[in-house]
């Protein structure tokens, strides 16, 4: 999915921006403090937008209300891409979003939402928690002023709606299809056409043929946006974004002010909301999948061998390159490589395993 | 794993029980509120007891101390398995451990921790946080004055370590291997002799040829058991815990006298470690794992389709007897199966599918 182009009417409507200077001061009164939440998502977009409430509240309830967090969705204070800027100056205290979207800053962020053929949420989560993840997050993040956490994650996303089958690479040359970032890269390489469209105009554009086809994000949003009524083929797995993680970043000022207490509990309540939302996407895709395959007949195809290998192999590619940026790149990806490798080959060994018998056994 | 007999010496060596009673009152002094955590788990047990530690530590410090909570390890305030009457009596406040621990208190208890070819972590995950998981165990856990929150996940656990390879159900006939509970029965009903012994025992007896095969948790605990010494043979997937989730259950007047924001603020200190303990798992069986294989020479090995699958099915049959206890087990096994179809559907549709591709991509 390509949040950004989603929300770029939003962005562009943010008349609110003016009043930012004055919401960002924290306000004393009657002993509580109010906080400011600028997120990329519009509001109560579900699982995102809700999520970014989600970790509001938590701050806020936790707290009796001591810290009260306000969330203003993209364009309400700052335009949604405006988010990263406004929390690194001060002019907001906190953002919830996809750190991706920040990679213009530097290239490296990307690995702290996903990469093509990168990690789950599973193994992402790994990293960042246990391994060296937030060590490095936390110097790519402080050069900008920034603490982040995660919190949330909407896990694997679907391989896209096509308008024919996919059975071999030559069915992807001159392909038309919507698909914003490194995984859009990936698809040029092997002779498509990577297109970006905001979200509300890629129904229209799949219906009219401008494209042939279109990855979004899962059954879960997918369903509620109707490509099962124009598309008949729904492939999976996805390789462009295999666990998104969706992050919390608090101004560098703002979060030294916090007390270790504080510290504590909003490090918790990101934390909280990180294995809530992947639940919320588990539990919803796994519903709205059922329902597009056997209310609305839906073919649920998989990807060939001989086509998801080609796009692994230009993905290992493309996503290497980005690493050679600068030294802090080089570490990020030497390690989150490393984690892929180990992290990865448990996971195969135990749940990998498990799931293929499972669904050997059960049918 | 049977964290039970592991844990046999630490309970029975329980000479802090007199203490209880004048430790289980609440003491209120300088503002500060003090709550007990008894636990099923050795003090710093690598995961589990350390776990248990962080969930204290994480009211603790949200908190300031104004809720400090005061972990006693098993044996030290009440032998490991009085732990949920401790906390249903009121004796202590609150435990953290593995639910199917109390199924002599109502069969459908281990639906909330692992059964036999159940629910992985993120499925479980997803049925309680989102689906019907969580009212169907407040309902149970409330017939016994307690109010029960996920706060841990181990992950799958492996197959298990063997003296010999396994390569049909002939082999599988007169194994004497170390399993408890639904996972032995369903060994029992193959052919083999499943035996129940505390951790401490069970190196000795895989040595002297007491017992052919033995399973225990999992790479990053195998590890440090050293059972690669003596067994050659290391088979996955586990069939018995594919993801066993730990508990904290806190008594039901404790829960009802705090605070709708304290209560906010403990719920999400439990989410906060079911998040953090499975990262650590993950993090930790990877690196063991590789140890395990690339340094000791362990022989890691896929059960086969035949015996897997048999293993599968029985496995079916005896949850599904479990389940047919009273009413309310029927309705707890209905929404855990449906739970499982649904959920499970997708994650063999993007993360089961993904993973495998990602492994014959990157070898």
């Amino acid at each position: 999915m390509d949040r950004r182009s989603f929300l770029k009417n939003a962005g562009l409507a943010a008349g609110a921006t003016a009043g930012a200077a004055s919401l960002a001061a924290p306000a004393l009164a009657q002993g509580k403090r109010e906080l400011t939440m600028v997120t990329t998502w519009p509001k109560n977009f579900p699982g995102l937008g809700t999520g970014a409430q989600r970790v509001a509240d938590r701050i806020t309830n936790a707290t009796d209300g001591r810290l009260t967090v306000k969330l203003f969705a993209a364009g309400e204070l700052v335009p949604a891409f405006e988010s990263f800027d406004a929390v690194s100056s001060g002019t907001a205290d906190m953002y919830h979003g996809a750190d991706y979207y920040w990679q213009g800053k530097h290239k490296a962020y990307p690995f702290f939402t996903a990469v093509p053929m990168g990690l789950t949420a599973n193994e992402l989560d790994a990293w960042i928690n246990i391994g060296e993840g937030q060590a490095l997050w936390d110097e790519l993040a402080a050069q900008f002023n920034v603490k982040p956490f995660m919190a949330g994650n909407t896990g694997l996303q679907m391989g896209g709606w096509f308008n024919k089958e996919i059975n071999s690479l030559e069915d992807m040359k001159g392909l038309k299809m919507r698909m914003p970032g490194l995984g859009g890269e990936v698809l040029r390489r092997l002779g498509a056409t990577a297109v970006a469209l905001p979200g509300g105009e890629i129904f229209p554009a799949l219906q009219s043929g401008a494209i042939d086809a279109t990855e979004w994000v899962g059954p879960w949003n997918d369903l509620a946006f109707g490509f099962y009524k124009i598309a008949k083929f729904y492939y999976y797995p996805g390789f462009h974004e295999p666990g998104a993680g969706l992050s919390c970043g608090i101004n560098m000022d703002v979060w030294n002010s916090f007390s270790d207490s504080d510290k504590a509990l909003v490090r918790d309540a990101c934390l909280a909301e990180n294995n809530y939302m992947f639940s919320e996407f588990n539990y919803n895709n796994g519903a709205a999948l059922d329902t597009l395959v056997n209310k609305h007949g839906v073919q649920l195809k998989e990807f060939s061998p001989e086509v998801f290998d080609a796009i692994g192999k230009v993905s290992e590619e493309v996503v290497a390159e980005v690493a050679n940026e600068d030294d802090l790149s080089k570490r990020i990806y030497d390690s989150y490589i490393k984690a892929r490798k180990e992290i990865g080959g448990w996971i195969n060994t135990s749940e990998g395993a498990y799931m293929d018998a499972r669904k050997r056994i059960l049918g």
